[in-house]
């Protein structure tokens, strides 16, 4: 990976000089353009903004070139993923594995280098960011998990000076991030629980797709971070001086504020005729001006050429970084027969069980009825136990939602080692800190709020899908049932938004066993958000066959009931949730009637989909003649025909719910076991 | 409705005076706890906190209690849903048309007194409310509507006294709703766009449900909306005199900044032991509190008991408002003789067209081939002809979306009388302003971004579909064939997740015909939402048979092409949007092979889905032996079953998009015709 210059090569030119910076930056700035001119799509003003500000930055950062995964490392989050070639540009020459072939493959099929940054595909790329504000979001629950680890650290008796102790959280953030909604609650409570590891670099240039950005925003963004508790630094963020003083600045803080640098930028700089333009946000600058541009630039090399001074400035410090980092380890060493208490503390949070492990602790401690968000607050209770990692609350619903844990302190600014969080309402906030927190090694991280609600961190839970993030979110209130709030609180497409985001696992048990094993499947996740989806009402205990093995239930869905009627018809039930009881009392009666009747509970169609299709098909009885599927579940209609088929039954909702007692929209609906029974009648006619 | 008393009884006692003040808020107060008790559900603190603001308010507004619908009214939005006996309360003593009976059936099945307020469902109910956050954002669009009215007015040669000219659109919200980043999103848009119509009333009651705010919240709010170009009054909430001069202050604002009212009030205010605490939140007070609130309060009335003052008051100044409304009519016939173009342009606004006008106006003006953003667009240019009302933009995607309209004017403050609106990178802010401008019969509002991003604004589009809101969405780059910006911008499962929600109309043309006819059908809507689908890269024109009648599109489903073939297999293509072209290659090649085959087009499945279900599996062509029905569109495969039987091929995307040039990602995710003719061969083994 070596640039090819040699250790003697390296002389005081390679001092962090304004001439050099001008060099990194506008090697940077020509590789990206490069690229993008050679993919002929991509975004090049925003690289070309940005290439002062990210060359002062990685050369402060803490990294290892030859370890993405080091522990000690900095953080950085490119929040405005457009600028995609930026870091693409910085990982190749900071020799962090990108080769120059994977650049001129920028945005080809399997190339390393996708038009947006994919966490877990391209080494150096903490989050897979693109859709904006959730990289400043995410930022967030990464600054918090190095918060709180630091706090538990000195809790555990460790000196100040922990290996983690001056570890950041530095993001690189456009105007479209600050503009989302979920960049003010993220604000919001990085500001509140003073988190002074956080910093935000602002692009600020004045440009947004549609034109200037006057047409569309306008307010005093200094002020609008006063006054949630940021300090807030100005830069000028093409000029060295200006830059390394914001960074001084950063550096220096050891206050509790989180810090939000507004640096004044023009999008494409250098670019003679399209700098300053909307043009040369989304669009290949062109033959033409891409040869003006590097005109301007005093640019005479190669295409993807690197001038020596820089290949050898990058040489130099690739290696000084991962000389910090060996050092590092050694201090490591020192620190933890030092500090043997903090040191184990440390080593418990990466600590992980297996589902089985899970199941054994999970299954003794859940009740077997109740309201499944009761049984799912029994089986958290046992998970803060479990592991020391273990994090997260609700949007402000925490006795709803099955989230009071009264043996755990609740974080704060003044209790940083508390790891109860209290999101206030901001749902996409959560959503986005949970993942933050989840992509460390080092936290085991919740959120929740009602099911309804899941639309508000929808962008969250699938950007956390796509980028294997094993966030767990728990979601209450989980149908009509909950009653009287009626229509605006009631889900019904809701859960089968969740199980068609590929890679969430969903969840949705009908009594204590399946709440503990769901918890022990979803505790057990590496690489996928898992969803828990509860009642508010109590449920009560499903009876199964002697000998059952709770790990049936890992499948998604296993035959809970089967009774032989003298009729030749068979009828299967297949049920999620709450309504298990109102399948079992439907068969009840159709099979006192002579019909062969089979319950089947499907806890996860995610998992039942990832079964053998022989399975599957065995499991529902498709071998079975005179066979009539019904699936009862109170929410959308028309995909369940993918499990009844279309000569089968959909006891489902097919509007909106109502406000009224839950036996009334029991009623209303067709969810009585006679209004079941009569429609299965009906259609076996 | 009259309380019973005569206009001879009424006297200066009724005077808006401290004692009187104290007697109508607590007339409210008791009026919540009671039906929260009746109901064993509910809310009662906020309107218990509310009612010394809400009286004051509803003193001062205009508003006629006999007609909901009187264009000249001020609207009040109640943001915070879950005080919604607090509004009941108000509707009643106002004699708005809801009954004491109505009251005591709260929260009761088909009351008109649900437990969120609902529009359309309880007369003066301006809109839905309950998830948080949604109101403040929608007053934004209703406060913006007026405000480009009475711009339009005077533009068109109206005097600044128009009927129209002191309107206002006046708020209720809590804590909750401030900290949704929806509510950020919208107040810097209301800050850039000057409405100075607008006033958000904030209950500053410093509790939430999870306890004291200040564990989520500790934001200098009066500081944050400066920011954003607002002006802040404070006021003390259950204070008259502070009430009243707040009250003034907003009556003689003429500045163009929006405003918010801070008032500092205490929850369950009136409750001895429960004020001020999260207990009383969301739970019945309970009998014993509920008795000694009233001691309290020094309650003497029987249950649901109006004592004599207060109903005085509410006669008197019922039909005062009643009468102003009266006189108001008057002015308009004046105001509209002395202003005859102005007037013109004002009954204009409420035109609406039936979806045959808009076909034959629409279907000369689209071209037949195209990327559909783009055919899109001609439909829309042509629709700000039609519609005088037409009015909306993009979440700063204006050119990607195909919202370019060169003779629209766009608004600014210094522009009102524009009619394109930059929303900024808000994608949910925009949703709940377009259904803010739609909730009025005024304007007719769109608003687009990516369709990747209906995620961000899901909930104000669930929203407009629970309370029969016409919006208008248009959604572009609409699936992996977007190309090189990768899985994070391609939408997979966003397209049922739409379909999904009760009441949304999708809608997905595959070429110029059906973008227009799609248009045309969505430009007539009165309660629905609809969701125009767009592609980014180019479609051929579909070739149909001679006299086609294009209203055969508007059934959701159509048959396009039929080729009889000599062997006894039957296939069914089913397609949507870019993805029939597919499906005529592909049944090409199948036919050439002797196969008889057939392609349905299905650009709206919620259209398809409300026929017949007779003619449904008629044109499935269920009728039909050795059938193969085949489903082609880049998204979701499951639900495709519904449609294809579970013996039928789902031809779809089984995980994320990537990041290619796009005929690389067809091969890749096996979107060729040779792919799919193998995939059908393959599965008639």
């Amino acid at each position: 990976m070596s640039h090819q210059s040699t250790q003697q090569g390296i002389n005081s030119s390679v001092e962090f000089s304004v001439a050099l910076h001008q060099q990194l930056a506008n090697s940077l700035k020509v590789l990206a353009i490069e690229a993008v001119e050679k993919a002929n799509s991509g975004h090049p003003g925003a690289p070309m903004g940005l290439a002062h500000i990210a060359t002062t930055l990685w050369h402060h950062l803490n990294f290892d070139p030859q370890d993405d995964q080091w522990s000690g490392r900095d953080r950085f989050i490119l929040s405005c993923g457009h600028a995609s070639m930026l870091l693409y540009g910085l990982l190749h020459l900071w020799q962090c594995g990108l080769k120059m072939d994977d650049l001129k493959a920028f945005r080809q099929l399997g190339s390393l280098t996708p038009g947006h940054p994919e966490r877990g595909w391209t080494k150096g790329v903490e989050m897979t960011t693109g859709p904006l504000g959730q990289g400043v979001a995410t930022s967030v629950g990464v600054a918090l998990g190095q918060r709180i680890l630091d706090a538990k650290l000195r809790e555990a008796g460790s000196s100040e000076n922990h290996p983690w102790s001056k570890q950041r959280t530095i993001v690189l953030c456009s105007d479209g991030d600050l503009m989302e909604g979920i960049s003010y609650e993220a604000a919001a409570l990085a500001g509140l629980w003073q988190l002074g590891n956080l910093v935000w670099f602002y692009d600020d240039n004045g440009i947004s797709i549609d034109g200037k950005i006057s047409i569309s925003w306008h307010e005093d963004c200094q002020k609008r971070f006063e006054a949630m508790g940021w300090r807030v630094l100005k830069a000028d963020g093409h000029d060295t001086q200006s830059l390394l003083s914001a960074w001084q600045s950063v550096e220096n803080h050891t206050g509790s504020q989180p810090t939000l640098v507004i640096c004044k930028t023009q999008i494409g700089y250098g670019s003679p005729n399209k700098a300053n333009h909307e043009s040369v946000h989304g669009s290949p600058l062109g033959a033409k001006e891409l040869a003006l541009t590097k005109e301007n630039l005093k640019w005479t090399h190669e295409p993807f050429e690197i001038p020596q001074i820089v290949a050898q400035y990058y040489d130099l410090n690739a290696q000084k970084k991962h000389q910090a980092r060996l050092e590092w380890d050694q201090q490591y060493q020192v620190w933890a027969q030092n500090h043997p208490k903090a040191n184990d503390l440390y080593l418990s949070l990466s600590k992980s069980l297996d589902v089985d492990t899970l199941m054994a602790e999970l299954i003794p401690v859940v009740s077997a009825s109740g309201a499944t968000r009761k049984l799912s607050n029994q089986a958290l209770v046992k998970a803060y136990e479990l592991f020391p990692s273990f994090v997260g609350g609700s949007a402000d619903l925490s006795g709803s939602n099955g989230l009071v844990f009264p043996q755990v302190k609740a974080y704060s600014a003044s209790q940083p080692t508390g790891t109860k969080l209290h999101f206030g309402i901001r749902e996409h906030a959560m959503g986005a800190i949970v993942n933050g927190l989840n992509l460390s090694n080092t936290w085991k991280a919740f959120g929740g709020t009602f099911l309804v609600f899941s639309d508000y961190l929808k962008p969250a839970i699938r950007l956390a899908a796509i980028s294997h993030i094993p966030s767990l979110f728990v979601f209450s209130h989980d149908s009509f049932k909950l009653g009287e709030d009626g229509s605006t609180h009631q889900p019904i497409e809701h859960l089968f938004a969740l199980r068609m985001i590929p890679n969430v696992i969903d969840f949705r048990p009908a009594d204590g066993l399946e709440t503990a094993v769901g918890w022990a499947y979803g505790l057990s996740q590496k690489t996928s958000p898992f969803c828990m989806v509860l009642t508010r009402q109590d449920l009560t205990k499903l009876n199964r066959k002697d000998g059952f093995d709770p790990k049936e239930i890992l499948k998604g869905a296993y035959l809970l009931d089967e009774k032989q009627g003298h009729l030749a018809q068979s009828i299967t039930f297949v049920g999620t949730g709450s309504e298990l009881q109102l399948c079992l009392d439907s068969a009840s009666v159709l099979n006192a009637q002579g019909y062969h009747t089979r319950v089947i509970s499907m806890p996860s169609m995610h998992l039942f989909l990832k079964q053998d299709a022989q399975w599957q098909s065995d499991l529902l009885g498709h071998q079975l003649k005179n066979h009539l599927i019904v699936s009862v579940e109170a929410g959308s209609a028309l995909p369940w025909k993918a499990i009844t088929g279309l000569n089968g039954l959909q006891i489902a909702m097919d509007g909106f719910g109502a406000s009224a007692p839950m036996e009334a929209l029991d009623l209303h609906f067709g969810f009585t076991s006679k209004q079941v029974v009569d429609r299965v009648l009906d259609r076996l006619k």
